[in-house]
C-alpha cells in the first residue's frame, strides 16, 4: 500500500485529449484546459486537433496558448509544456458556429480515432475529449450511439465497459443504458447486477475511493412496495445485491429511487447503481449538470469528458464554464496514476 | 372575470383537516398548523381527530392552541378560530413513537373518511391531511394502495382523478403511476396522456395560474434518439401533444426527461406531464422534498397534503418542518375559493 502510495504520488500520467465538436464550446475549453497549471502540473498532455481551430479557441477564451506544436509523426517531449499535434485537419471557414456538419464531425472522429490509438498504443496513459455532437459525429460514422461503442470499435475491445457520471462525491452507474424503456425490465439480471456493481467497485477502487458504498436503485415505484408494484426487487435486485456482498462489494438496498439521491448526496454511499439510463440521469442532471463528468470505464485505460453538452448556444461568447472539463481530466489523471502503480506493483 | 376575481377574494373556504399518522410528526404539524394567521386567515380549520392526541403535538411543538374544541355532531361554528371535532378516536397511551400500528391506522382513517365525508355533504370546500403511514393504513384497510383508492372509495367516486406534486411553481403530473415499470410503455397511450393534460390543465388553472404551459416528459432515454432507442416518442407522444395542442391546451414536447426538470425550474413551463411514477419523483424529491404538496385533483373538491412522509426518525422533537403542511393548506385554500367562485359564476 505504502509503496502504491508513493509511486501514485511520483507518476505524472500522459493524458491524450482529442478537440471535440468545432461549432461549439470544444475550442474554448479546450484552450481553457491547456492554461490552467492545475492540469498542467497533473498530466502531460497531448492534444490531437488543428491549430487555427485551437488558436481561435484561445482567441475566443481571451488566453495565450503556452504549447509546443508539432506535426503528425514529429517527436515531441510533454514534460515541460502541453504539445499539439497539428493534424491541420479542419480550416477555421468550414466550421459553421452553432451548426452540427459532417467536417465538424470528421474532424473529431480523427481526433478521438487518434487519441484512443495513442493510448491503445501504450503511449497515452488515458483519453480525454471536449464535447462531441452526435448528430455531426453520424455523418462521418452513422452507427454512432454512443461513445462507447465507438471506442469499442477502434480499441478492438469486448471487455465489458460501461459509462460513469461523476459528481463531486457521487457516481452514477447503470445496468441498462441506451435501449428503450419497454425493453428494460427484462433487461435485468442478477448476473447483469452483480457485473456492473463490480465494474462500479473496480472503478471506484481505481479513482482512489476506499471500500467504495454502492446503493442499488430499485426499478419498480417504492422498490415494488413489497410486491404490489412489480417483483423485480424481491425475485432479481434484492438477491443479486447479497450475491454482491458474497462477492466482497460494499452493496447496499435496493432503494427506491427517488430518496436513493438524496441520501448519497448527504454522504451515505460513494455511488448509485441505477436500472436504466433515465433514473440516473434525471438525477444527475439535477444535482449539478455542469460540474459532471462522463467516464468510460472498464476499457484498457479510463476515458473521460465533461458530461455536458456543446452548448452551441453559447459558442464564440468566451463564457463556457471548465468546471467539468478540468474535473474530467483531474480523475483521469488520478485513475491513470493510480492504474499505473497497480502495473507497476504487479511487475 | 372580475367577477370572478371579487368572489375569490372575498370568500373563505372551509377546510376539513385529517389527523395522519400519531407515531410520527403528524401531531406536532397539526398543531403548528393551527397557529399559523396565514392559515387561520385564508380558511376556516376543522380539524378530525383526538384532543389529547393534538395536546400532544402542541406540548411538543411548544404552543398553546387557540381553537374550539366540539363533540361530534355538535353545531360549532369555524369563522373566529379552527374547530377540533373531537373524536376520542386515539388514547396517547396506544400511540408507540417511530412505529407503525393497527391503532394508528384506524386514527387516521377514521379522521380521513370524516373529513372526506364532510366536504362531500358540501360542508367543506377541501379536505387536508398531515402524513399518513401506509403501513399503518392497511392494517386497517387492506387495499390501501394509496390516497386516491381510499378517496374514491370513501366517495363512490367514478370520474378521472390523480395525483400531482406541486413543489413552488413547478408542477408534476403522470400519465402512469402505481404500475410495474415492466407495465408502462405499454399503459402509454395517446387518449391517457391528452387526458391526463386536460386534467393537469384543470387543476393549475383551478390553482389560479393562467394559460397554464405544459412540458410532456419523453419515455425512452434521449427522448428514443430518433427512434434509435424507442419510437414511442415518434408513434404515440409527439402525436398526443398535439392532439392536445388541438383541444387548446398550451402543451409542448415530447422533451428527454433529464432535461425538462431543469427547463421548468428555469421558468419554461408550469407543469412537466410524466410518463411514470419515478420520472417525476427523481425529480421532484431532488428539487425540495420538505417544501412539496401533494394534490389529489379531479375530485369533486381538492384534497393536499404535504408530499414528505410521517418522518418517524425526527417524531417528538418539536423540529419537524411545517413549511409543506403550510403550502398544502394554502394550495387547497386557493383551489378551492377558485371553485366556489366558479360555481357562483355558473348559477
Amino acid at each position: 500500500m505504502s509503496t502504491n502510495q508513493g509511486a501514485i504520488a511520483n507518476y505524472r500520467p500522459t493524458i491524450a485529449l482529442a478537440m471535440g465538436d468545432p461549432a461549439g464550446i470544444s475550442p474554448e475549453l479546450a484552450a481553457k484546459l491547456l492554461a490552467l497549471e492545475e492540469l498542467r502540473a497533473a498530466a502531460k498532455i497531448v492534444v490531437f486537433g488543428d491549430r487555427r481551430i485551437l488558436d481561435e479557441g484561445a482567441k475566443i477564451a481571451g488566453l495565450t496558448l503556452d504549447i509546443t506544436v508539432v506535426k503528425p509523426g514529429e517527436k515531441f517531449d510533454a514534460t515541460a509544456r502541453p504539445v499539439l499535434i497539428d493534424l491541420g485537419n479542419l480550416a477555421p471557414s468550414a466550421v459553421k458556429r452553432g451548426e452540427a456538419t459532417p467536417e465538424g464531425g470528421a474532424f473529431a472522429l480523427d481526433n478521438f480515432r487518434r487519441a484512443l490509438t495513442m493510448a491503445k498504443a501504450g503511449d497515452a496513459d488515458a483519453v480525454c475529449f471536449t464535447p462531441f455532437n452526435k448528430k455531426a459525429m453520424r455523418y462521418g460514422y452513422p452507427g454512432y450511439d454512443d461513445e462507447i461503442r465507438f471506442i469499442c470499435d477502434v480499441l478492438d475491445f469486448h471487455g465489458h465497459c460501461r459509462e460513469f457520471n461523476v459528481l463531486g462525491n457521487v457516481w452514477n452507474a447503470r445496468v441498462t443504458s441506451h435501449i428503450p424503456l419497454s425493453e428494460v425490465a427484462a433487461a435485468i439480471t442478477g448476473e447483469g447486477i452483480v457485473s456492473e456493481m463490480g465494474l462500479t467497485d473496480q472503478c471506484l477502487r481505481e479513482a482512489g475511493i476506499v471500500n467504495p458504498r454502492i446503493a442499488v436503485a430499485a426499478l419498480n415505484p417504492h422498490a415494488g412496495d413489497g410486491g404490489n408494484f412489480g417483483r423485480e426487487e424481491i425475485e432479481v435486485i434484492e438477491p443479486a445485491v447479497k450475491a454482491g456482498i458474497a462477492r466482497g462489494y460494499n452493496a447496499f438496498g435496493p432503494f427506491p429511487a427517488d430518496t436513493v439521491y438524496g441520501r448519497a448526496l448527504r454522504g451515505d454511499f460513494d455511488a448509485v447503481l441505477t436500472m436504466y439510463h433515465d433514473q440516473g440521469q434525471i438525477a444527475m442532471k439535477l444535482i449539478g449538470f455542469d460540474r459532471g463528468v462522463t467516464l468510460m470505464g472498464g476499457l484498457p485505460f479510463p476515458v473521460c469528458t465533461p458530461a455536458h453538452g456543446t452548448a452551441y448556444e453559447i459558442a464564440g461568447q468566451g463564457i463556457a464554464n471548465i468546471g467539468a472539463t478540468r474535473e474530467a481530466v483531474l480523475l483521469a489523471a488520478r485513475m491513470a496514476a493510480r492504474n499505473h502503480a497497480a502495473k507497476t506493483a504487479a511487475n
